[in-house]
């Protein structure tokens, strides 16, 4: 046994910006020596950021990339950081483009690995951009046989980790860009465990931490040994370096000879001889975080790194006293502070006095900045301009209330966010280009409304706990939600209770059940073809949507497609 | 020799619309049937329209097509079409989803065939939704072996085609979905002589005529021998069913064993003998459509489908007097009738004199509606209201104006066009939520400032050559571009001539070229860094955009999938 220092870098990046990304693995890679790390394993596609869909299409976003690589050798050699060994992702074109991880030592490319198994399925469009390689690469370092997999290598049967274990390998290492979704950390140490002993070696994963427009990545790093026994796993959500000491097999000579339909084996060797022996130190295992945690956090990175990273420090949305931009608004200061978080009280002449009380209730408890634009004026004039009554006279209302968040974003520079849930987005009750709808993110867009409940009181619990202020009025979690556009307004005059709703739109957006499959588990028929129309004449409006955070199975967007024009129904 | 009368069935289809496309294949096979078509050809996927996205994933959507076939199979033979051979596309699902053909006769699938090459680049994510076949199914019928395959079958090397040719089949069938792209009907024919060549064989071709969403496909069905020569070329975006007899070589006993690495053959026998002798009549081949009576079509169609498959009958824009609108105007007249066209003229302060006539001026040309309402009271409260200067004034102006649109779509029926052309899109001159954004559908998304213009010459000289009064205000189309949102604003005081800007988008974005090759073709350096970065930057407002027709390499949308959160920048 040889006892080998790994760390994980469990780290940001930036799509697009190579040298910004180039520096974090310089950096991250002297904290990691410092802890006497040996080797040093980023995401998937580290330098590039993920994913970066069309930008592949683009040779000269390859030949960068290619460069970026070459570049971040010598640098890191320049460092001082020569003799630890850095394995880290990025794109490579080599005649086709592939999505590739690299072993750097040095300060030279020492061998390279092109991703297997591409995934081209939910947010996954990979078949568009790589050609699959076809040769597992192995590298001797310190007398170990490490084996370079990347993301969905893991997920599939047959290809790398069979062959790993043909190949004899000592260790498998995974780098991994994969995206959060609710309980998906249930499945990845179980599937880890299984590729293990497929492989007959410990497997090292790394993942990043980072927002991507409607993608943010949750860490949840780990090594398990060949028997399944979990060495390290990371906390979600926190960047950061991690060491970890793995005992691995050391490598036999002759290496076995492997005969595969699929793939070759390629193997490289550092002549860097096995390091001298050492007792392993235990590393911590993170406990698991309860759901709302997971969810909270997820829309926390999500916000921070869009606005962040597309130039903004602020943002600003209008304030309703309802729930759903109190949680926005909430999960807005948790992401940039308090104070880079501008909420607009906007009533109308059906404004409730408690939706103006529980907005200013709301912005003082996240010490953020409140200002009241009664809105009555323009609403007026527009109405009285057309002659309005109805629902375009309702819906007028609303869009006063986007230009006006739109106007106050170009003079004062913030990025504005909407604040629409997933449930009203999925049935179409929403009136695009509203305060709910309109701007640069949408929060909420994947956060049926139940969960938006269980939020707030779940963030109201963890401040109680803490001696914090919660940041949610008590009032905008009871009460009932209203659009407030007409005298009396309830949702539950359009809606069924949100409870049913959104039990039924988990069986049919996220589960793709049939509309009689859902009536046979005991849902009311008529409700069910309603809502199953409802959801299938909306798609123009959930297209109009700006980009949300993906927290479930099917987020509409990149998961989801469908036409617009679309006459099918389902018949129950 | 045998002489076999096909029918093309050039036709429309409307997505998930499974009982009424049925219809269709019932009546067009009655059609071709009575002018003595031996077998109908229906374009790829005609039981459920193209492309259903990710309706492919619902379990239910595939049984409904799966019995769809057998209801279509049934009603043919009770129509007292049992004897004509039909085949026709359909989405299957023997385990795995297929996109699939099948040949229906005397009331029964005959034989079935699963689409063997799945295109996932461009516009098209096959791979996402089916399972290639690996078997080219040849039905003998008539005395003659007919092979099925299904359009990308036809683009790709290998596979149904050259296993066609060894199994010496007489015919073969390619259906089509394929959509309309500028100049792509310059590539079809070629490629169906190399494959008839391939094949040994006849090919007959056939394609759709339909707006699904962005997609617009264009017909331009088509029947070559297997010497290359043109039998029979079907006009563009004309819908129908066309004749044409093809002289084809008798099946031989016994048939060819077919050895391939990829693909099986699977014979079926349909038990029908050979017809008695017939001399071929010639069929007409249709003349090329220039480039921009090409592209009208295609705006017209797609915009006639996107309305009136969404239920609509009318439309409403903003008429500004400018070139944009008019254009838009035009083509919604030429696709509903003027009668179902609402124009209204949204003047401001900043408002020229001309911009009210020339808009009007329109509107009478194209026998459509008319109406003015004057913007300053509403847009006066506004900027008081928020104490609004410079672009946040220019912007509220422009929102306004969206507003009132949606205003009166939600008051009157009709869907609401957006009137931003591909120029301004690209490098983000525009100001979302506004008239040229807002709405269902934006018809000149795909089509660059420097083609509107070149279509509306090439209108109104078409309207002059009939003897009809040109659509298009001379006025609009020689006057500089302005959005008039401050005094005196003209577009070039933001913009190169759109002449350049034009050519520099062509190659950066449809043309993927980088910054440092666009100035070696001579272009100002700067100009073309100034250029790449605005395009670099714009990509939140083109997620905005509601669809438009896909008329280029590179559309918006479906095409060109870029990241919103993208720090990479080209030097030049």
């Amino acid at each position: 046994m040889i006892v080998l220092r790994l760390a994980l870098a469990q780290v940001n990046y930036t799509v697009g910006d190579l040298p910004g990304n180039a520096d974090i693995v310089v950096a991250r890679t002297a904290e990691a020596a410092a802890a006497g790390a040996q080797l040093v394993m980023f995401p998937e596609m580290m330098l590039t950021g993920y994913p970066v869909e069309d930008l592949v299409l683009r040779p000269g976003f390859r030949d960068a990339s290619r460069a970026a690589l070459d570049a971040l050798a010598g640098a890191l050699a320049d460092a001082g950081l020569g003799d630890t060994a850095v394995v880290v992702g990025y794109v490579d074109d080599d005649g086709v483009p592939r999505n590739a991880s690299a072993f750097l030592l040095g300060g030279q490319v020492k061998a390279r690995y092109f991703k297997h198994h591409l995934p081209n399925y939910g947010v996954f469009d990979e078949r568009r951009y790589f050609v699959p390689g076809r040769s597992l690469t192995v590298v001797r370092h310190l007398g170990v046989d490490i084996a370079l997999t990347v993301c969905e290598d893991l997920w599939q049967d047959g290809g790398p980790f069979t062959v790993a274990g043909a190949a004899g390998v000592g260790l498998v290492l995974n780098i991994n860009s994969s995206p959060y979704e609710r309980n998906k950390d249930d499945i990845r140490l179980p599937l880890l465990v299984r590729r293990a002993a497929e492989a007959g070696a410990p497997i090292a994963y790394v993942n990043s931490v980072a927002g991507q427009d409607e993608l943010v990545f949750d860490g949840d790093s780990m090594v398990v040994a060949a028997d399944g026994t979990l060495l390290t796993r990371v906390q979600q959500f926190v960047e950061g370096v991690f060491v970890v000491d793995v005992p691995v097999v050391e490598a036999t000579d002759p290496a076995p000879e492997v005969v595969d339909e699929v793939m070759t084996v390629t193997r490289v060797a550092t002549s860097v001889p096995e390091p001298p022996p050492a007792d392993p130190q235990p590393a911590p295992v993170a406990p698991r975080l309860p759901d709302e945690a997971e969810v909270w956090n997820a829309l926390v990175v999500g916000l921070r790194d869009y606005v962040g990273k597309n130039g903004f420090r602020s943002v600003v949305l209008g304030v309703s006293g309802g729930i759903d931009s109190a949680v926005v608004a909430a999960v807005a200061a948790d992401a940039l502070g308090g104070e880079n978080v501008y909420g607009v009280s906007m009533p109308s002449a059906y404004s409730t006095e408690h939706s103006r009380s529980d907005a200013e209730d709301l912005v003082r408890r996240i010490e953020a900045h409140y200002r009241s634009i009664p809105m009555k004026s323009v609403i007026d004039e527009f109405v009285g301009m057309l002659s309005l009554t109805g629902v375009a006279e309702e819906n007028v209302q609303a869009r006063v209330r986007g230009t006006t968040l739109m106007a106050l974003s170009n003079t004062e520079g913030h990025l504005v966010l909407a604040t629409g849930n997933k449930s009203e987005l999925a049935v179409g009750y929403a009136t695009i280009y509203d305060a709910g709808s309109i701007g640069g993110f949408s929060p909420l867009k994947d956060v049926p409304k139940t969960l938006v409940w269980a939020l707030a009181r779940w963030r109201n619990a963890q401040a109680e706990a803490d001696g914090e202020t919660p940041p949610i009025p008590p009032n905008s979690i009871t009460k009932p939600p209203s659009a407030e556009l007409r005298p009396d307004q309830l949702d539950s005059d359009s809606l069924p209770d949100y409870e049913v709703l959104d039990a039924i739109l988990a069986r049919y957006v996220d589960g793709d059940r049939g509309v009689a499959q859902i009536i046979a588990e005991g849902f009311d028929a008529e409700l069910v073809r309603k809502v199953a129309r409802m959801v299938d004449t909306a798609e123009w409006k959930r297209r109009q949507y700006p980009p949300g955070t993906k927290i479930s199975y099917k987020a509409f967007g990149r998961d989801r497609r469908l036409p617009i024009t679309n006459r099918w129904r389902e018949n129950g």
